[in-house]
């Protein structure tokens, strides 16, 4: 029989972008009893996540949270939106904002992919003047809709949406904008109704620090009015009754009961520590990480400093060394997981997530495995980038909340 | 602050149709910690679970797991094989049955809706003549596929679905076999490959004994065969690129880690007790509480003994009885949910789950709650269904697995 | 390796007079992370923990909690208060007062056993006109502690400790009185207090519905003056650095952290339902598990109604029938652990524990195993008692606190 | 209401020497359902647990397992084998030596105390000589027995215990051996057969990964004999019917069944990994750890490098500096929890824990936060412990042992 907790003794860190390590607290809700999803006390579950989700995706409207993981969510902003043949406007920042443009050509749209030659545009995030430039041509608004990765998973770039909300009024331009956020929502500042977003689009994984197996739409109302016409087929994602059984906090069909027992859980707790302290921790972090990077004097793959991810940092290798032997090391020697290097950049980086749960001493604990697992690897390190992290780190110490409440 | 945790005292007893209580050992093993998707661990967790749920649905084939609940699946099974302006003909069972086909409606497909007058379909499952005489007269072959539900849990029935299989190989007609039992598998006796079903949809939360979130979907040849030419727009639903990943226990995108955890545990429970015990002793229960119900002198919802459901049973109230406020005392002064009518039957009946988790002295605490609450209610009750469902057990008690096996 | 997961299909049904069945609230908070037992977190645990057990006693006086479990509570309070040679006047009630007794000789005191002849005094409990009569004869005061069982375990018989205390003011002695309410605590009305008890000895995995593993000491100032002079050895069961540290919320020794989670949790669970809802929810239990036994025409172990024990309900089985092989035939076909007789009365009944998280419809369940048991093991029964419990139950119904509030 | 889990955001550093960090694993197995501890699936549990934990101690003889914490076995193990006014020869290795004294003398035994002057003692462990020299002048056999401490938690010594055994044995001295290893057991090596010793004590909290609430006496045939004709008083603590009951998986009273499905899990890690695995890893740790503390320039406690502690390491501060202080800073900015410096020791030193369920990453976190924690303190640090750390660590670091088998 397969034993399930088959690690190494000590903990294993978790240390990839997403999923990022469940709090216990958070397990343990997930292990609450389930319920029946048409009784009362379910009534009362479903009010307070849906309430709590919009304060993170800061939002008055409604956010539609799906039994099914982040990739349908991507589905499902396409699927209520558009029709077949629609053009739509997607910028290559990466592996996944590359996955979203497959998926939209798979379901029969017709994406148009902007983007810098080479590996620059994963280096270096939406380029706003781009598609200023191409709304601009687009007289006839062919193109029915502008999607965006916000935080690139795969890269560690997040992007300005604010200034692509701009890029579209600037142009004058009636097309939806889409974005992406599963990586970026609840660790990098996201402004739903601020911004102008008409689909927001994340998953549990991340920064709300659940398992997989939940995500989200947040929807505008010019959205919403887009869904009336639009003919792509859809059932399980179509919005119209699920904010409507919403109202009374029920799903029309049989919602992920355990996991919206974590995602109350987390909810708690990341309003507890209040949003701005959670980003304000996810750029220490981010930033403690780069400067290991640098003394290590290897490159940070986001290539502008005004769009460095606070979620995680990728890591270029030297030429002729593969990282994926290198990741493969530090998790044979050290227990910890990184991420690889995905599409374009594969075995040429690795990538350090610092999301979600995670503290001072957990990321001394990863940039130690990572400066061990490149002296074994016979990367050439220039100086310590644990000493580096350290001296930020300590000369950015506060103290903690207060805890022990009563 | 929302106190998840609260019930009354004593055990809350969830006696719905699904979710079934889901046992401590599987909500244990979903709090296990989140995992890599991509690394070595989860590679042996696919693995595992793949081949094990083969075992449950009795094929050989693949069996493809979605991250989303089992209305999901639903939607990949038509979006997999079928294109626009299909027909398909489905075969009203009961609710359940109605919601499938409003999904073929709103995908674009042509369903046409087989069933007996009235409330009569609902009483009496899938009659496989009425289909084959159907597609006798379906000369052309429009009819792309004949979709039934097995297990209907809004009524109670467990329809004969090698009888459908029968009736499609008699009128000599290609189109393909689609079976819903989303609350039958693993309490009810199913046979995906014996019967020559083509998709066979399933959900994790009832006989399975998984909270929701997953959901599966078991495809024949000629089903996978079918998808190469169907139309319907697909990319989350897509079975390619997750079979081809699955054969090294991966997924193209975030699987739910943490129900698969639960899913493993509980295909090590059902193989454990062995899968004809496993329904050997649903029969056993729902014989007992039919007693019950007999001796209450009520009506069970099927009629047709021959298709009585090991899962649930339906008892109808007398004229003039408001079903749901039966319900509504038995759950205010016994802490028990029963499952509300649906559909065409709002109000008339109720339904008493008795799948998974369940043993002899649950279903008697369940029939003790319902004759109490029947009497508090004002329902007149011939005789007590409690005595009759005791004797039944008594007579037919076995001593129960040895246990404490080192 | 020993899978400890190892029941039959279906919730065992745990209805021993304790351990009693662990909540999943409470298992859940036994498995928080263990912190420092010297670190600012546990002492707010302990500050907590310590106050609210007070109400449970109702007390003002300390509570001393020792990470051991009940029996060693019971060396507690006699090793605090005694020297050696020193004479207390025990009572007994049952297999639990006896042992009780054994202990104290063990430990070098001389115990003198009242009780009634034969079983009688193992069903009627303390009899207080005898310690008073034998009090009075004590003109020298030789005699140091009256020591007597609330609610004895073994036969289900839950004695007046107001009307001991009574005796033993009557007769003017100094004489410490205390009792074991190991039990009864939480289940049945206790009043260390109001009852002039100088020293109370509970346990965790009874009322308090904890698994066995911690004890209670509640003691008055005179047990404390008394504990000054005794001369017996002690060092871990001594109350005074126990007493002192607690101040702050912390033990001298290691405490048993995990534990004391689930008491935490145990007590917001009785607090929030209202010791009286407690109470009343015991009673109403108890009383429907006796109309069952008379309605079978067996006789309760506990002959005198004023001392029914609302914890558990002694079983009588007519001559010729080994109790034991009863118990075995429910155990082994309906997954049912009922007590087994202890000392004078093995064999010859068993007993049926209705205490801690327990409601009505599991009463029901246990009621019916007992009912199908009795049956199958050739035990002639007038009438159903599950019916008769059914009737009380239906009438006495109430609607259950109101849930889900925010 | 009190939130037990009210640490900030991210995982809480355990690093003291004991209550260590306890695993998922062993959280999840005492979350298990508390059972009848007088039914079979309990015997079967004893036995289990009893059988295991021999393999711990190393020894063939009982293993005595209470359900009280580590100081109750202290006392179990005094109580057991000696008479009031018995003399006992215990070796001043620390404060926990120093406790155990104390217990002694409350318990009327007459503790003489060898040791070094000053902090000596504590610095360099059981000097065998002494004890020999002693045991000599005792011509009589006034010692009825000698006590030691294997490995001081309060200081990171651990004593030669075999060295111990062969003092007596030069001497040709009857006394019992006794030996407290509740810090040291499943971490250091630890021989009770082999190293001929009557007596050991220990604990869960520690090595065994546990949380607090269990402890240990292993007990040798001379041990038992003695037992026989030692007249302190006892009963809790008597090994005579446990030992007589655990023949087959049962206890005389209720044990703490939860920690017992604890230990059950602790036993199968341990012996999965490998006693001699277990006991390299903490060697290496350890090393490790000195490295640190060494590149700081500060002073290890333990001043013989030949009984350097395993479990711990004891760290000096320079004089004016408050080592509470630098723990308080540490906690505060950091979320780790460090051992302080107890009885002669207090405020000069911090203990680090790098026992049990402890790995290079989270040892590097360790160091990190405490480098950070001197610096932030201003305590002079001569290098970076943390390089000196990973130089040790890279350079001894091995494959970990295969996960993933089916």
């Amino acid at each position: 029989m397969l034993k399930l907790d088959f690690h190494p003794a000590g903990r294993h860190f978790l240390q990839i972008p997403g999923p990022s390590p469940v709090p216990d607290r958070i397990l343990r809700a997930i292990s609450y009893p389930t319920i029946d999803h048409r009784g009362p006390e379910f009534g009362a579950l479903g009010l307070k996540v849906l309430a709590g989700i919009r304060k993170i995706f800061k939002t008055e409207q409604p956010v539609v949270i799906y039994p099914a993981s982040g990739t349908g969510a991507w589905e499902a902003a396409l699927s209520n939106t558009l029709s077949a043949g629609d053009t739509v406007l997607m910028f290559e920042t990466g592996h996944f904002a590359t996955l979203w443009k497959k998926m939209a050509e798979k379901l029969g749209l017709r994406p148009e992919f902007l983007g810098l030659p080479g590996i620059e545009g994963w280096r270096r995030g939406v380029q706003a003047d781009m598609i200023e430039a191409r709304l601009r041509q687009d007289s006839g608004h062919a193109i029915k809709a502008v999607c965006v990765v916000h935080n690139e998973t795969s890269t560690g770039v997040t992007s300005d949406i604010a200034a692509v909300r701009n890029a579209i009024d600037a142009a004058g331009h009636p097309a939806l904008l889409m974005v992406d956020t599963i990586s970026g929502l609840a660790s990098a500042d996201y402004r739903h109704d601020e911004w102008g977003v008409d689909v927001t689009v994340s998953g549990s994984q991340k920064g709300l620090m659940l398992p997989p197996g939940i995500s989200f739409n947040a929807v505008s109302p010019k959205a919403i009015e887009a869904s009336r016409s639009a003919r792509l087929p859809r059932s399980f994602w179509d919005w119209e009754e699920i904010i409507a059984m919403n109202q009374t906090g029920y799903w029309p069909y049989t919602p992920s009961t355990n996991l919206l027992y974590g995602l109350s859980e987390a909810l708690d707790m990341i309003l507890e520590e209040g949003l701005d302290n959670v980003f304000a921790r996810h750029h220490r972090l981010a930033e403690a990480c780069r400067r290991a990077v640098r003394a290590w004097d290897l490159e940070i793959q986001c290539a502008d400093p005004s769009v460095y991810s606070p979620v995680l940092t990728g890591v270029m290798m030297p030429d002729g060394i593969d990282a994926d032997a290198v990741r493969r090391i530090i998790y044979d020697r050290f227990n910890m997981s990184l991420g690889a290097a995905l599409g374009k950049m594969k075995g040429r980086m690795f990538r350090i997530g610092h999301l979600g749960d995670c503290n001072d001493l957990t990321l001394m604990a990863t940039l130690s495995g990572c400066e061990m697992g490149l002296k074994l690897s016979g990367v050439p390190v220039a100086a310590s980038g644990v000493a580096a992290a350290m001296d930020y780190l300590a000369a950015h110490a506060n103290p903690l909340p207060l805890r022990a409440a009563a």
